[in-house]
């Protein structure tokens, strides 16, 4: 495919989908939008982007055909009204959305049957992240099909194709492994400086570069000093990814221990009403634990 | 006290003391170095450092007295020597070592009752760190105390106070308990990307720079996926740290689950004969776990 031609389809326009199809607007291509409620397409007419009133309208003729929605039935959904209308054959349908790798094999089988080639490309890096076209984008699929769309992918953030069919959803899932287990660690050591009389705030400076730094440690480890709980990204949101986890591996007959100890603690946070703090609130959850509360 | 006027003592010339006792030399202060393997000395006279063949000719009439010793018992043995020799009253007793925070508070009570000053201030980045002046220092004691050797400590790395007397040793604990959990977590992100047929050096790639990036998942993750378990950090020295984490938990009334289950899971591979093997074997652990080998 050559590139600057293509024609794209953008479905969903949430809080990612906003940004992310105003940047594949502002790049050049040729874009057509649709959302359920049509009200939010409004804010993409100032970027040349072509609103459809109906998801016929949007997906006909259209080179790559991009779903960004809110969990797995939204996006079987969307399909199986896709596969239903007139859409260009052997066009690509490149789903970010994050859901379940079981329901990305699913995607996987009606694309096959329905003539569209399919690219699982999940991201992560949140709305800041699709405002300046930083996303990690994990990316499944064939060799092919992720670079006939590479270059409409990289408008977004920085693709990576991690494997075959289904893999962008894999990466995505042990990505949310890492956050969710080193959120769980960063917790630990402040709530130790804090029941021994050290400043948790110069411990943060103290190990800063060495082998203990990351984002999380910044960041989530700074909200935990203050106690900031207000939800950038939310325990049960975490909890589904947990669960996620969990139920993926299993359909690979691995247990990941570590994983199940934090399931657990984000399911009794959301269980006591805490749903909607932070999930950094596993600071909160290791402190109940020790019957404390802050 | 001023500057470059200080003398140094240095106690533990090993594979840490070597480097940070140069580095400490070359920045121009009067340094007497001791070792119990006098031979280990050599290496410093190039750099100028006076080598000497007792503790005592080391101690006497120095401002500030450094020991990086291999253990706790090591570290209050020195001590209990030198209290019963001639040194400058009022002098600054750096333990630079790793040490547990109830020997921490033991050599409080020492230091204090023998008219020496006493900073902790264990470290952070491994020889590379000690070679390259860029260890982590994280210290404990008197703001007055850490001023008067800041200049010193910042030959040899980053020092940051991070509380009063044992703090650092506190900070260097929550480091490993940071440091343990996150290759526990990478590992299990890597474990599911290898199940799932999904390409763990390309997740590695795809996730750089999100939330879910560190040293740890580009240094430990790399060395998982290539199954390279040759010891930088030795995972019975990790197992040692995680039981002074949960001492020192202990007895400040503290569970830490996490943690909890990284200490049972190094307790397993040091049972099972992989004492000597990096830390990041938590890998082999979750896969023996799975009943799979490597």
């Amino acid at each position: 495919m050559s590139n600057k031609n293509l024609t794209i389809s953008f479905l969903g326009i949430g809080l990612m989908g906003l940004p992310m199809c105003t940047n594949i607007a502002k790049a050049g291509f040729a874009v057509k939008a649709f959302n359920r409620n049509i009200e939010k397409l409004n804010a993409l007419k100032e970027f040349g982007v072509n609103t459809c009133n109906t998801l016929q309208e949007a997906v006909s003729e259209t080179d790559i055909i991009i779903t960004m929605l809110s969990d797995d039935e939204a996006v079987l959904d969307v399909l199986n009204q896709i596969i239903k209308l007139d859409y260009k054959k052997n066009s690509i349908f490149i789903d970010m959305s994050s859901i379940k790798f079981s329901t990305a094999k699913k995607i996987h089988d009606i694309t096959k049957q329905n003539n569209l080639r399919y690219v699982d490309a999940p991201v992560s890096g949140g709305p800041e992240g699709a405002k300046s076209a930083s996303l990690a984008i994990m990316a499944g699929g064939e060799q092919l099909d992720f670079d006939d769309c590479h270059d409409v992918l990289k408008t977004m953030g920085n693709p990576t194709l991690v494997g075959p069919s289904g893999s962008g959803q894999v990466a995505k899932l042990c990505n949310q492994i890492i956050v969710g287990v080193t959120i769980g660690a960063v917790a630990e050591a402040i709530i130790l400086c804090e029941a021994t009389g050290a400043d948790p705030t110069k411990f943060i400076q103290a190990v800063a570069g060495g082998f203990a730094d990351s984002k999380i440690l910044q960041n989530h480890g700074n909200r935990m000093v203050a106690k900031d709980f207000a939800p950038r990204g939310k325990t049960h949101t975490h909890l589904k990814d947990m669960n996620n986890i969990i139920e993926c591996a299993k359909d690979y007959q691995t247990e990941l221990p570590i994983s199940n100890l934090i399931q657990k603690m984000y399911q009794s946070l959301v269980n006591a009403g805490l749903g909607d703090n932070d999930h950094s609130s596993l600071y909160k959850e290791i402190l109940k634990l020790n019957k404390r509360g802050i």
